[in-house]
């Protein structure tokens, strides 16, 4: 949609360099921490960050982007520490999101993740839930053996995190339940703040509290993430209506054509306007190609585009301005801010 | 079978007014903390508990006994320490254990527990298992918001054992898969020492955590509640086909009629004998009361029941050789002896 300006691109590159550097980083101490795993939990782990294939044969499947670990090594960074100090919150933040994954691909029945058969559907039910339950039990070890004096804080806060993400995961299951005109767009940013907002804010919580930072500096770096979070959700829902799906691996159109709550829709139908009633009356019926089609359209009528897009740049803008408070010359943190910014650019 | 002597049955007291004590001392923290969790997971935790019924009145319904929480301040006492200090690790394993709870009746679709629908089949599958995930993280977090200086030593030391927890669910799970003759003591051993020796050996190791001990005397107090574990294990397999309903609401021949591979009927199975022969048949089909009551004669006639009893008395004489190596003067830890005598009381 946008023009990519060259400084844009500029900052993109920035951001896919950190990214590889995180997971360089990274990957060590987590698959360290992975082999560990007593068999067969270490199959399933291995299977599910895509270093295994269904066989056990070595893979190089996309083991996701790395933002969370990133996060935790810019946040450390941006508050003057060595990022090589803040390694085991980023695996350990790294080990969460792959616990939720585990878990919302069983409750959730999705067949597919990152264009690979989910773990449930190649080992059953009982080994996902039980590898997922291993690896958040991976993550409080990692932190609490780090012999960092912030250890207690970090277990603290991750856990407080978790039950921020199982609740919800369980909102988004009863959105489930509910007629689409139902929920409330209040309900629906609680909910992507919980699910989304909540593990980015920790992310960069964990990083300032490895950091040595003090209680106020790690609040601001938590709702900076959270904000940056909510943005990136947001700009995550347009990809689902829109976006390109050679990129993302997910086709235009098909969080329409499961009749998903996200935020534009939710907005949409919030919008008492013709095109919200449109959208309504296609949401109670099963989708095809032309009624998506004719969704999307009504989703952006009834304002629900525009208002994604405003409601993720006020966001961003608030994520720095959060920043800001801990960070007051904000070119120390750069990093953050190119992560940050690329979240937030993948519509392009 | 065994006369119950005046002195047994003392300590049978002693061990009840220690449960009654320590669910007082544990429960208001335990309600605390349950209640800090967001809706609905707090009512699908607060039906688990027993504390609610299905449409969320007040129920008085058991909510177990309690042994976790009174072996970690029981170890505490007994290496000299006040129990009010360890009541977060209380806490902390008697929600690690519910958490088990949870996900294993999920996993192998129980229908039942403490005489009362499952949560799962009340509430739905989704809902038990981001239940399940919430409790975990509460353990987590009582543990390193106590502020003890233990706290981190406590959450790596209950991560581990939840780790050995999903491992040994994940094995029972893989056993049902296999002939019963496929599946050798050790390895049923193994399992039990997984799943249930590894929780109690931690309860008695935070206590001694709390309590401020060094590495030698946590590790043996963990061996002292795994061996114990144990012991009360082959018990509870023994109740499961012997055993009184009344008392421990298990029918007797429960495990047999569901063709539970349990430590007594591997062993019968392993014995060579043609009692053992007999078993494996009886075991390849459906089972009625006629053929429970064959294959738990079965068991008996090859040894099933006798080497269960001794194992059981094996392991409590090693649990309290290791105890003695924490404290060498056994008088000092009267309370863990009576609880330990008491799980391995339960037939009669």
């Amino acid at each position: 949609m946008t023009m990519t300006s060259p400084a844009a691109a500029t900052e993109g590159e920035e951001a896919v360099a950190l990214l590889a550097r995180a997971r360089g980083l990274v990957d060590p101490e987590l698959r360290a921490a992975v082999e560990s795993l007593p068999e067969p939990i270490r199959t399933v782990a291995r299977y599910h960050f895509g270093w295994e294939d269904e066989r056990g044969r070595p893979s190089s499947a996309g083991a996701g982007k790395a933002i969370r670990p990133a996060l935790v090594l810019a946040a450390a960074r941006a508050l003057g520490a060595d990022q090589h100090g803040a390694v085991s919150p980023a695996v350990a933040v790294e080990l969460t999101h792959n616990f939720t994954l585990l878990h919302d691909d069983v409750i959730d029945e999705d067949p597919t993740r990152r264009h690979r058969p989910t773990a449930w559907t190649v080992f059953g039910v009982p080994d996902a839930v039980i590898s997922g339950d291993a690896l958040m039990s991976l993550a409080t070890k990692v932190l609490a053996e780090s012999r960092h004096p912030a250890a207690a804080a970090a277990v603290a806060r991750l856990s407080d995190c978790v039950i921020e993400l199982c609740a919800g995961q369980q909102t988004d299951c009863a959105f489930e339940e509910r007629a689409p005109d139902e929920v409330t767009v209040d309900e629906v940013l609680t909910m992507a703040t919980a699910k989304t907002g909540a593990l980015l804010g920790s992310s960069c919580a964990l990083g300032a509290l490895y950091a040595g930072a003090d209680d106020e500096a790690v609040a601001a770096l938590d709702a900076f993430g959270r904000e940056a979070g909510l943005a990136f959700q947001l700009i995550d829902d347009l990809i689902g209506i829109w976006g390109d799906p050679e990129r993302t691996g997910k086709p235009a159109g098909a969080d329409l054509m499961a009749h998903k709550k996200s935020l534009p829709v939710v907005a949409a139908l919030a919008s008492g306007t013709e095109a919200a009633e449109e959208l309504a009356e296609l949401y109670r019926r099963p989708m095809d190609a032309e009624s998506v089609r004719r969704a999307a359209e009504a989703v952006e009528r009834a304002g629900g585009r525009d208002w994604a897009g405003l409601q993720a740049a006020e966001r961003m803008a608030r994520a720095v301005h959060e920043l800001s408070r801990a960070v007051p010359d904000l070119s120390g943190a750069g990093d953050l801010l190119a992560l940050a910014e690329f979240v937030t650019r993948r519509t392009r």
